[in-house]
């Protein structure tokens, strides 16, 4: 028998929601926290949270908390799951009142602007160490929709402390969610970040009619994009052939659930980046982190061609049509000198 | 200005006719043979070849021959666009007439069973050398619909004799069909090859209902399992992600377009294997290559454990519900150990 835990889940979006539902389907006492009290309130008379997961029903063992302070009072293990751009105030929050040592399992994906800094590197910078026990990053292919539905699905656990990820997989794995380890959490945060970029210019690409010949074109030079710059910021270049690398691109690229492939989308209709944004209703991290991918590549001197048009898309007003056109002409001739690069990355550390 | 060629397209299929309209719109004189001689006159009269590319207009510089000895005359560059079964088939014919050495330019997909010869070394096999010059490959992420559309589309050609796949970049290359050079024939190979068993696969968990999350942990798992073989086989690892490794896996398991997606997901519905071919009425090439993918797996002694659970839903009638959920279960527990294989493997050759 494994142990029952009492976790809480910060941050009540959908992702949230639908590893709430996991912890719950494993018998865990879960404290889901959300500053919305309406939210709270239906998910503790409803059993619902209609906004971020329609028409599913919320396991009865999972507690609405509108106090952070109380969702998280006697907890060790939490799973932070608000939006990249919150992290830093949610978890100053924390450190106000928190004092026994935590477990923190974050599940964003993104890279903050201007710092560079990855998830995990912003929660070390926050929390004081007495109230910081280990940080576990969870990542993979895992849209929240077909999570809450139970449909099968595996992610990728890893940590500094590779005993806390073994904790943590034992925590999450059930029969439909699968959860490995890898101890390369740079490359595992990387991918998962970098990812949102290319759904983006994937999102325009089709958007712009052009199909799924010129989509896979694009992710596959998105992948090798990728992978050159994690590797020169020290990942392992296998973990990018991974759930957490090719498996979560090709999820977030083709999938209607994605949003930022939803939010390219409109942008290859013709939309303007304010009209996307107010339209979507929701984070698109995507948009955050092409700015910090383009400032990465620059300070890595690590050649990016899509995150950088795209970044001259977003914050630019280059035309979406140009972009991806330039992209598809570019690549060299041939096609082994960009891949190679990936390995060569790698040799010079 | 390029040199206009006279190109003879052996294969009037979706894909041979495709290729057709790319070379015809590079000025090329083209000569497409097909043995069925009401197709050839539909191409020279109406200039339409609704069977295989509904809805679409032939270049009038296309010309429909149903012999394949004036197809041929005094041509020294084919295209072979005939499904894997019928190569060895076609060239025998073509053997018996041809004086003059060709460089044939195959652009199918497959590996014969029981021989496990790649496509090339099929080839080589019936082709004496005084009639063969060069054998380039030609593969990537490509469905034949969307190339007679003229969208953007990448592609990768390979071949013993560099110079001879540079002239072939040359002969196809134009604004939205983009050609790439990889001098790793058997990487390009294999990775055509493989893929469409892991279409297949994806095909029965979508005909399953199982949702992106899980095709997406399949993909994976499959790009592994397909570099593992190709490397133990003499492939630079490199080339599994580039356009003929993941680029061409991604397009043929999330594209509607993929004839492997389309028939795994009817078996995955519930049909068998002798009704999904008798409904698909075209060819399936991934089902002979399950057969020949397990016979390598057991050659090479790699793991495939796709490969292997297919060949036994395809041959053994084994329930494609189990097979699929034994491949979500059985992954290994730390992810780096199924990727690492790929290169350990490359190391001890």
């Amino acid at each position: 028998m494994k142990k029952k835990e009492t976790v809480a889940v910060v941050g009540a979006g959908s992702w949230g929601t639908a590893l709430a539902i996991v912890l719950a389907d494993n018998d865990h006492r879960v404290r889901l926290w959300g500053h919305k009290e309406e939210l709270m309130k239906e998910i503790n008379e409803k059993h619902t949270n209609e906004k971020y997961l329609p028409n599913i029903s919320l396991p009865t063992n999972i507690e609405g908390i509108p106090s952070l302070e109380k969702a998280l009072n006697g907890v060790d293990i939490i799973v932070m799951a608000v939006p990249t751009k919150a992290i830093r105030e949610v978890l100053r929050k924390i450190v106000a009142f928190q004092k026994t040592p935590l477990t923190i399992v974050h599940v964003s994906k993104g890279i903050e602007p201007d710092t560079l800094l990855r998830i995990s590197e912003m929660i070390e910078e926050e929390m004081p160490a007495n109230i910081l026990r280990d940080i576990v990053v969870l990542s993979g292919p895992s849209h929240a929709e077909e999570v809450s539905l139970r449909h099968p699905t595996t992610v990728t656990v890893s940590s500094k402390n590779m005993e806390a990820a073994g904790s943590i997989q034992d925590l999450f794995m059930n029969q439909h969610f699968r959860v490995y380890t890898n101890p390369d959490v740079i490359g595992v945060e990387i991918g998962g970040a970098l990812k949102n970029i290319i759904a983006l210019a994937a999102g325009i690409s089709d958007g712009l009619g052009y199909g799924d010949n010129a989509k896979a074109a694009l992710i596959t030079r998105g992948l090798a994009e990728i992978a050159r710059l994690g590797t020169k910021m020290g990942a392992n270049p296998l973990t990018f052939s991974g759930l957490t690398g090719i498996g979560d691109l090709i999820v977030t690229c083709t999938s209607v659930h994605s949003r930022n492939w939803r939010a390219g989308n409109m942008l290859g209709k013709g939309q303007n980046l304010e009209e996307v944004l107010h339209n979507m209703g929701m984070v698109v991290e995507g948009v955050r982190t092409t700015k910090a991918a383009y400032q990465l590549s620059e300070k890595y001197k690590v050649k990016m061609p899509i995150a950088k048009v795209l970044y001259h898309v977003l914050f630019h007003n280059e035309s979406p049509k140009e972009a991806v056109d330039e992209l598809m002409a570019r690549m060299k001739t041939h096609e082994m000198e960009d891949l190679v690069n990936v390995l060569e990355d790698r040799v010079n550390e």
